[in-house]
């Protein structure tokens, strides 16, 4: 669902309006003629810029870190990590989150109207990737006036984001830290996302991409797409340790189809809201954007050359339990950048919690971000 | 897709039609008043009847384990294990194997018709469960007039079987051999089918479980049921060196949702055929008998208690990689075991293909079966 988007540069429930003022060109080839960013900041950007942080969303997140969502009515994803006195300090840094283009929540997507004909895109939204959503927030970053971020932060699809910036514009990011996310989408990754596309698109009310057209929208496939998506974001541990085999509600199963677990009852409520709030044509093409993802690729096959030549500085962070994004893919970024001169420091946080630890209450996370962020803005001259 | 079924008792192209004749009380206290199996034999059995090796299938299995299948037209599911001087050796052994209850290759099973009305069950055929599925079977080697099983064998849910079979006629099981199985389905496999099903459910053409009657199939939907289930059938190590992020007949990526990835390629040719042997309705039930499985759960809560006393030999197989049924659900098993009089030998076999790694070319599995089989075989004096 769109969030209801008004004049550009200006400020709505979905933050504020960025309209990116020069036709806006796409790894693709293809051109945008007009489009905007919703972004949200938190805290206060200081006299010399020099302690702004862009923090970088994961797949079906948005805007919306701290504070309650205009949409959902809860609390941001990332407040576990992100506030007065936490790692990403609101007191001391200047925090900006966009929304990513291709999203739902005032960026413009598949959702949003073609200019060309006033019709909502559907399909005809030009693909977009990884390169492209850094890049419409490298324009948002010169329209807020900041030459180099202090940091670029993110976990998951956000984590790509973060370790894209720092391939693409590594003078303008001081430090990066890249969490829970690889440099490339990985072959079961890959798959996981088609199958959601494709329980999307066998969906009847997808019509095509055109639902908007037909007042209809393909809830039932992008429910279904989400409850497996879900599954990949927890371990079997976290799984067997919330849930295990208990029943919801009953005492025995009821020989049917009902959800007789609390997984069942779990997933389907996930699905079920996560519908509320996300749009499905942005699902198809944000997973396609992370599918695409491959730093190395672009870099003649060789993920250190994405890095040369690199001031910046790391923090790359795992969890032992993440299986869709393993420490595997974390080593490798690492390798990569011991290959450069940049300064990479490694963190693979025991955790039993699987890929959405880096949402949670994970105390070494809070203690490894909360150091490494301290230590760069103390070398800055940040003031604390 | 139900095969043709014509008389009772009768040779079809589903191999032989077994009718069980009296009412068939099931685990849910449904009867089923009417109830047939389907089943293939290989090899002879001897004199004494001492040679019967009963084979059960898993989820998506049937009958047809060796020789060219009826509806597919391609070779039988485990060829590589069973055959003339294969471990299953169809010169020493009498091989038997059932289409499950519940199944769609002859069996009774929801696309059955209701014996009352003349129509197609539909979901108001009953739920069964594992411990239903191995009572038919008990009553077909009933009526084949063995006494004693040689062995039971089988992978995934077709150990599960082998485990309830041990359970529930440990008199009649001389030895077992549970493969990459559990004596329990995870939370994370529940989920895993929920999804599934929710997937089928979507589907418009499923119409409450009404299909046949409405002239429909849901095969959008479990095309996308069969696309997930088989992610987690493999390894990340498997699709990773098996498809990778190689491109399917293309130089490039198209900046669009065709099938760009091999991955992606494989994965919807797999939902594609699927759909033409496997009815619907079935892999609802099918998957739900699996979610049910909870042996220790039977046997207040101590699956020690569910083998009490049993003189059968256990050889338990697991593989490396297999994070369906990893290697800690054998161990659970072999726990238990120890924890009783029973004989036990176990094996965690090194392999990078997952879950699926029990049907493919795997030379210790091979030896490991043919050696176990061989003793057990020898020690009952079945000539070799």
């Amino acid at each position: 669902m769109t969030a209801p988007t008004t004049d550009p540069n200006t400020t709505t429930a979905s933050g504020t309006l960025f309209e990116v003022t020069e036709p806006f060109v796409l790894a693709s080839g293809e051109t945008l003629d007009r489009c905007q960013i919703a972004y949200t900041t938190y805290g206060t950007l200081n006299a010399d810029k020099s302690n702004a942080i862009l923090v970088c969303h994961a797949l079906t997140g948005d805007q919306h870190m701290i504070g309650t969502h205009p949409v959902t009515g809860k609390g941001g994803w990332w407040e576990t990590l992100a506030g007065p006195g936490k790692p990403l300090d609101t007191n001391r840094y200047f925090l900006i989150c966009a929304n990513v283009l291709g999203g739902c929540m005032g960026s413009t997507g598949p959702s949003s109207p073609d200019p060309k004909t006033g019709e909502i895109y559907g399909l005809s939204f030009p693909l977009v990737t990884i390169a492209d959503m850094v890049d419409a927030q490298a324009k948002l970053i010169d329209h807020l006036g900041i030459d180099t971020l202090l940091s670029v932060v993110g976990g998951s699809m956000g984590g790509m984001q973060v370790l894209q910036w720092a391939a693409r514009y590594p003078q303008r990011v001081t430090s990066a830290i890249p969490i829970a996310t690889a440099a490339k989408h990985s072959s079961q990754n890959i798959a996981f996302h088609e199958v959601g596309r494709q329980a999307v698109m066998a969906d009847p009310d997808w019509h095509g991409g055109k639902y908007a057209q037909q007042g209809t929208r393909p809830t039932k496939g992008l429910a279904v797409a989400r409850m497996g998506a879900h599954i990949t974001y927890m371990s079997d541990e976290a799984l067997q340790g919330k849930f295990g085999r208990s029943l919801q509600d009953r005492s025995n199963i009821s020989f049917g189809f009902d959800a007789d677990f609390q997984i069942e009852s779990y997933l389907r409520h996930q699905g079920m809201t996560f519908v509320d709030r996300f749009d499905a044509n942005s699902y198809l093409y944000v997973t396609r954007a992370m599918d695409y993802f491959d730093l190395a690729a672009d870099h003649d096959g060789v993920l250190a050359n994405a890095f040369s030549g690199a001031t910046t500085r790391f923090c790359v962070i795992s969890f032992t339990s993440d299986w869709l994004f393993p420490t595997s893919e974390s080593r490798a970024i690492v390798h990569a950048l011991n290959a450069t001169t940049a300064k990479v420091s490694f963190v693979e946080i025991e955790s039993s919690r699987g890929h959405d630890a880096f949402l949670l209450d994970e105390p070494e996370l809070f203690a490894t971000v909360h150091a490494f962020l301290s230590s760069v803005a103390d070398r800055e001259g940040i003031p604390s």
